[in-house]
């Protein structure tokens, strides 16, 4: 294991994370929250001491870096981003409670927008837009972030490569161009601009500026986070129109988006993947704008939920328009369903991902043809080119670490005693980056009411869904620490 | 495809199905339900037509047998098995609805024990029975019963063997002997002694011969239809022990019990399937019991509740003592993960089975090595010896079909408008041949209250549990009707 580079990496990282706390800071001291600011202030100071003693003890790293130390490194980073990011609200006092200001801002890193507030506009502007941060930094990764914009001398393309495979979501992460590198800084670049584009157009709807900026960046993550107690619902018809657009657009695999921007328009056409994402999508708003029908006066108004709360749960992104609990149990079954399918591969959303499921549906009928004809070779195809059979058989481990991920979080987080459904939710809901469930964690319900180890599993399962499973439990695997 | 061969096959099966359907006419006949024993005739002359027109068209049949054909000649067996089963319910009116008297029946065979009656005690004895007889047929497997006992003459053993592995549960069915036939009929003759010795300490215990017959015959099968409406829970503490251990018995795979008869006691003990299950039910009985001992007056009363229900669910019977749906959150999610995990493979149990749960977990386990080690080639070891990787591939198959499956089912059986809770554990239990769920399917109330559409599912489900998957869903591939 290569510990000092895999040390400078996060000495990197931290300071990444400082530097995207002086806004919040920022406007702590200018809107008079004058505690809050001190409190960014200590924190940056004490990431900074941190980072330089880790810098100091990571001099000299060797070169060799691996899949592991990628796979390690990504772990640890968002860990310890995690500790860290909870300082702020703890000392300014806004979440009193360790635990409680932990489990926010691992679930505003890892997207998800669960919360443990009861009261969201309690929180001073900097905390809210520190929350809302941390999911745009969140969404597309912070170590992309790194290696997008920090020129890092001497590293090869491998290095880049086993680090960006490691954070980035889906089956197969594919390079838009030869150079990983160059692929990570485009990758931001789109992001960015589709971050500014969902900025304008809520400005244009009359938004105030400081909530244009938290909704845009937080549904650019795909995250969740709002700055009122009733997430969307009292912005206007339009607002939530362009939060249901956005949010589909994020759940898009941005390798999409590269293709348009090089005009290879057919390209598109032909993703499966973006395919069965459309047909789900418009399945699933049409099915449930006709079973939502009688509660909302207009058709109009129905649709505009059904569509707002598909795109919110298919994104993973976790904002409400109106209290789906309330829904009838098909519509409630449909989006319990598209809690555990999520957004596309290749994009800021979490859940299992489309793409992964095609590919889960593809290897089951491949081992449907195999049982019948023995004695055939077969090969899964995507996109009309064969799938490489060790991304099928991540695919496979993905979904058997999935499964027991989920039921054993589900039986710990049981002991709280709260009703099966709730309990189901809250562990699929976190572990797919969601952020409301069902029942007890509703959306208007938050995840106050769990016990100090629920919520310590809860967010294991954050960062592990954030992370694909892989990154964080590398990290509890004893072959990984063996020397060789 | 072998038409013939499979057209001979299902006219035997029937002729089978015909002479279990004797006792049970017996009974009503002496019994003084005229009409029912009237039904069951009208059925019996039907099957003997039925099976004697197929007979007939089927002569000639070719040699070759192929996996395929093992596989559509089951599905379709068990098929028309539950079609033709459920005609004296309803000719005799005791259930006059013909989809109920489906999902009875093929609740039977299955071994699951779900049931639609809310009057248990109204049905005749007659038809008590043959819903009970039809947990005994199908806990074993009918096709497993026709080879073991009634020689087809000039079949070779790979004949034998596709259709042994097509009905037989668990992810590599193993020969206890080099023939397969004679496999069969050792199986089959394990099976009859433990059921007998079931019944022998159920009698002991004071129990009606009518009752202990039934119970011992469900339990034998793993199902759970009982004679009374409150299932075991009015009978004696020593009864519901005897019910306990067998049910725990019946869970575990036949090959051990050959072993003991063999002496090679040693071999059993390195049974990591066995260990496994030994855990599990171990802690699982632990946890339950200090969650439930608030509950009950005494200690004993707590351990003998928390056995029963474990092992109930653990081995797929779904008899119940008391009703678990009371007990508080962290108790229901244990039960409620049982169901997923089930019995073990090779026993008469249903579920996703131990065995298959630990191969999951050794998948993940080498997925991970493989991750961290790209370039070292690993192979996964079960009981010492290495698992072939088709074994792996199908167990893949296996959990992508089983999430599938599991997942469109609730959506379909959510349009019923229960709670989320009611709707997912019927189709979890359902599918893994349980019977009882939680909430409005709890141990106390029953499936009546489901729509047609919903029941048509949830027997899918039923059969497509008990056979694993294939041979139900090879019927709907393309692939399998495709001449070559």
């Amino acid at each position: 294991m290569n510990y000092r580079m895999i040390g400078r990496l996060i000495s990197y990282i931290l300071v990444v994370e400082a530097a995207f706390m002086l806004p919040a800071m920022l406007l702590c001291a200018l809107g008079g929250a004058g505690s809050s600011a001190v409190a960014f202030l200590i924190t940056i100071s004490i990431i900074l001491v941190a980072a330089s003693l880790l810098w100091l003890v990571s001099r000299k790293a060797k070169k060799g870096f691996y899949s592991r130390d990628g796979l390690v490194c990504v772990g640890f980073c968002w860990i310890i981003m995690s500790l860290f990011g909870a300082l702020p609200f703890v000392i300014s006092r806004e979440i009193p409670s360790y635990i409680d200001a932990l489990f926010e801002i691992a679930s505003g890193f890892s997207t998800t927008g669960a919360s443990i507030l009861n009261d969201v506009e309690a929180l001073s502007k900097g905390m809210l837009l520190w929350r809302s941060t941390s999911h745009w930094l969140g969404g597309m990764g912070v170590l992309v972030f790194l290696l997008a914009l920090v020129p890092i001398s001497g590293r090869s393309d491998g290095f880049t490569m086993h680090l960006l495979r490691a954070e980035s979501p889906g089956p197969d992460v594919g390079k838009l161009v030869p150079r990983m590198k160059q692929t990570a800084t485009i990758l931001y670049g789109m992001y960015i601009l589709l971050t500014v584009l969902d900025f304008v157009f809520l400005i244009c709807g009359g938004m105030p500026i400081f909530d244009a900026v938290c909704i845009a960046i937080g549904t650019a993550g795909t995250g969740g986070f709002g700055v009122l107690n009733t997430s969307i619902a009292s912005y206007s018809p339009y607002i939530q129109w362009v939060c249901t657009v956005f949010m589909f657009l994020f759940g898009v695999n941005f390798s999409c988006y590269y293709l348009i921007l090089t005009g290879k328009f057919k390209n598109i056409l032909k993703d499966e993947e973006l395919r069965v994402y459309v047909c789900v999508a418009v399945f699933c708003i049409a099915a449930i704008t006709i079973n939502i029908r009688g509660m909302y006066p207009t058709f109009g108004e129905s649709l505009r939920h059904s569509a707002f709360q598909v795109g919110s749960l298919l994104s993973s992104t976790g904002f409400a328009t109106t209290d789906f609990d309330l829904w009838p149990s098909f519509s409630k079954g449909l989006l319990f369903t598209l809690m555990f399918i999520g957004a596309s591969a290749g994009s800021t959303g979490g859940g299992f991902k489309i793409g992964r499921g095609l590919l889960v549906v593809k290897i089951l009928r491949r081992n449907v043809r195999q049982v019948l004809y023995p004695n055939k070779v077969q090969a899964v195809r995507m996109n009309g080119s064969v799938v490489d059979e060790t991304v099928l058989r991540n695919t496979n481990g993905y979904l058997c670490a999935y499964v027991l991920i989920v039921i054993a979080s589900f039986v710990i987080v049981s002991l709280d005693n709260f009703s099966t459904t709730t309990n189901l939710t809250a562990v699929v809901s976190c572990f797919n980056n969601m952020g409301p469930g069902l029942e007890g964690i509703g959306p208007t319900l938050n995840y106050s009411g769990y016990s100090v180890l629920s919520k310590l599993v809860l967010i294991f399962d954050m960062l592990a869904g954030r992370l694909e499973i892989f990154p964080i439990i590398v990290l509890f695997s004893r072959s990984a620490w063996k020397r060789r």
